[in-house]
């Protein structure tokens, strides 16, 4: 089981949960629990999770997204929550002010999985794009909207970190059938 | 049958037609009275429409559409016209200019739903966004694609205007099963 | 067959390969006459291919595209390659800084169509504009993919390309049922 980088540090997660309650101990973070739990179901390589809890509050978004990848050198970052349409929702636009590269295919494909299921998630705004060398995702605020948009996309993870020159990620083949090309 | 908002006013939603030839009387607005009509049919509470007729002038769309909302206090403000790729086209743009966040689950989902009928559907650039606590919807120009449209989005516009901060809209239940949490 | 536009000129297709290998000659262009062989099949006027083979540079694909637009007339122009999430990939950026108007429902019916065959189409960052009276389009890298993508949305670009003011493309209706409005 490989889980480390090109440089041989280990493959390090940021798990940012977005929340002004929970972040001020309203009430409890499931958010962050759940993305855990879903990756350690997903991927077979050894990584470190590096979890965060934070307000609605797009600078501080900003930042944190920002040095989890240029300073802790996470390839992966996934968000919870400040998708919707309320005023203190900024989770989109403080990613998109972050990255370099935005793929809206993320958002369609979430919005159209979570469609089936509750018809306001034409309501989430969420996203996906590349800084660097390491991939941003935005996920729903509800645990179980979580899993299922995780289940959706994480196919296509490891060859986009791939892509942008991250380092090379696995999946446990029972759960998730991820896709590289041939040459890749 | 409730119908007011928090401030005790009576619910009142903006109907624009933007098309050069309808406001230049050369043909008449079939879009407008077709909103009426689909609205009249889904929603559950009293409301007063406040209907525009307007050229395909961007800053005059601008103009129309943030008055609805500033200063006539419209939950919502439904467009009709504008969309296509035709130099004229502008309503998407106009609405972008005015709103503080965009909803593309909205475009996404009504593109789909006219695809189902028509191959042309993916010429359509109509969006959503939020311009205060107001929810802004552009439709086709074609009134039997309006009510498709309508009937597609509807389901999640009361939650929408709800998480923005506007009154309460109820839908009729046997047209339009709208979607709250269980929380809200 | 028609295929002439309003001042009597032939009608003329941009097809651009953006790869920084190919253009520098380590691969053969497979893209550009995978292209040129979709739209041979698909079209039923005489039209003259506009081909380019250049590198993944933002400003030199803004200014093929410019150029093939503004000084060679071209009425449709297709790209292929640079839409994936490498940090040379940057077609969609370009397409974008050189189109007065998007066409975003293109890119989401492609990647759409595409994840039916591969789970990583939701890489794909492909979109579509108008720049003055000629439509862009990005299609993927792949030539399989290529001939998907443009089955998926030919039968909407005659119709778009009337409503930009171009000239009058007919496809070949027992490849591409084209529509267009009884009106038009």
């Amino acid at each position: 089981m490989t889980g480390v980088t090109k440089n041989g540090q280990a493959i390090k997660i940021g798990i940012v949960t977005v929340s002004d309650r929970a972040s001020a101990g309203i009430y409890t973070d499931l958010g962050g629990p759940a993305i855990i739990d879903a990756l350690k179901e997903m991927l077979a390589v050894s990584w470190k999770a590096c979890p965060k809890l934070i307000p609605d509050d797009a600078a501080l978004i900003q930042k944190t997204l920002a040095d989890l990848i240029d300073r802790e050198h996470c390839c992966l970052v996934v968000t919870t929550g400040g998708t919707g349409p309320a005023p203190r929702d900024v989770t989109p636009e403080a990613t998109e002010a972050v990255c370099h590269k935005m793929l809206p295919g993320f958002g369609e494909l979430m919005r159209s999985i979570s469609l089936k299921k509750v018809p306001t998630a034409i309501l989430s705004r969420q996203t996906a794009g590349i800084r660097g060398t390491a991939l941003i995702i935005n996920l729903p605020g509800k645990p179980s909207a979580i899993r299922d948009c995780l289940m959706a996309v994480m196919p296509a993870v490891p060859y986009c970190i791939d892509l942008a020159g991250g380092p090379r990620l696995e999946t446990d083949p029972a759960v998730i059938q991820a896709f590289r090309p041939a040459s890749a």
